[in-house]
């Protein structure tokens, strides 16, 4: 699952100029931040709805689906103000002492 | 940046049954879902007001922090729930037509 | 002003029932709670927005639709929830010690 | 219940020059603007869960509180940008063509 962010950036990244008739991401840029972030605060109300719905064996693909809107959301907002989730990811490394580069060549031991 | 949220969802799993005294995480699960999401909602405020308090040159590492607190409860919320953000990576990736594994292997060389 | 919030009440209590074809507030009822406090999510994003936004002379108009519009789904909310926003004035006057019966009657006696 | 919000208005007008070691209101106002915005997004969520909480003859008076806490922070925000929930409330009479003043009148005609 490593690198879907990475991924999903460089996607975000590349439609953010493309056809806003054809591209939801476009759109999203040409409507301007607030949209985006009425977007961003629907989509956390939609997590917290869906997380209240988990029952024992039901919900949990909703939810999932859910935090995966918000999280998208919150990657074209970054994207919008000349960010990305890279620094997120770093932010998140440098608080909790973690290190997807550490981890990789303490379990790599060649070159990537 | 990569296996930063694999190793972020490790130590959160980790610490859900340490002592609530000294660990947020463990704090966290002990108030129950309610408070964790009360969290999530509070961060996702944070993070549209960060966003509409970025100005030329400032307030982008700001925006960065507060979306990695929206992130990192988000992740303690699926942990709560038995989750984790590694589906969200792979609901992400079905979407969007990314893949960590393919780009892994393209770039890889090898089977991971 | 007065009276409005009752007078708005009993028209969202007459419209529950009403066709949801026709009537915006049968509709939200028919959708369920769910998409009634997504509304509610939604208008508060649009509410912290408005607020950000309002600079000397602009956006105060702006801002007071969206309280109005976050007001009237909190109505609805707690008409389908059997409440009213009656219940809520009333825990406001004893959480502040005001009261309007006792001003009407303070106000009755004598002039102002 | 009816001039609860009026008196209640000029309760947090008057409160807002007070010290604010000693008043909650006043001690909003020093916070600033972000500071109220994020307690009305805080209080939103808590709304939402206190909702999703109701169950057959329990959680409405925990769900009235909530929506108490977030309509006084509303006005609290109001306040902070030179607006009332009178505005909010002729902007529904105006919507809807309820009036409480005409409504008054046509009940009225003798003091009541």
């Amino acid at each position: 699952m490593n690198d879907v962010l990475g991924q999903l950036t460089a996607l975000i990244e590349e439609r953010r100029h493309a056809d806003p008739a054809a591209s939801y991401v476009a759109k999203l840029h040409q409507q301007g931040l607030n949209r985006i972030l009425e977007k961003v605060g629907e989509e956390a109300t939609e997590v917290i709805l869906a997380a209240k719905d988990v029952r024992e064996g039901d919900g949990r693909a909703e939810l999932t689906g859910e935090v995966a809107d918000l999280l998208f959301h919150c990657m074209v907002m970054l994207s919008h103000l000349d960010l990305d989730v890279g620094g997120v990811l770093e932010c998140l490394a440098g608080r909790f002492g973690v290190s997807g580069l550490e981890e990789k060549a303490s379990r790599g031991r060649s070159p990537d």
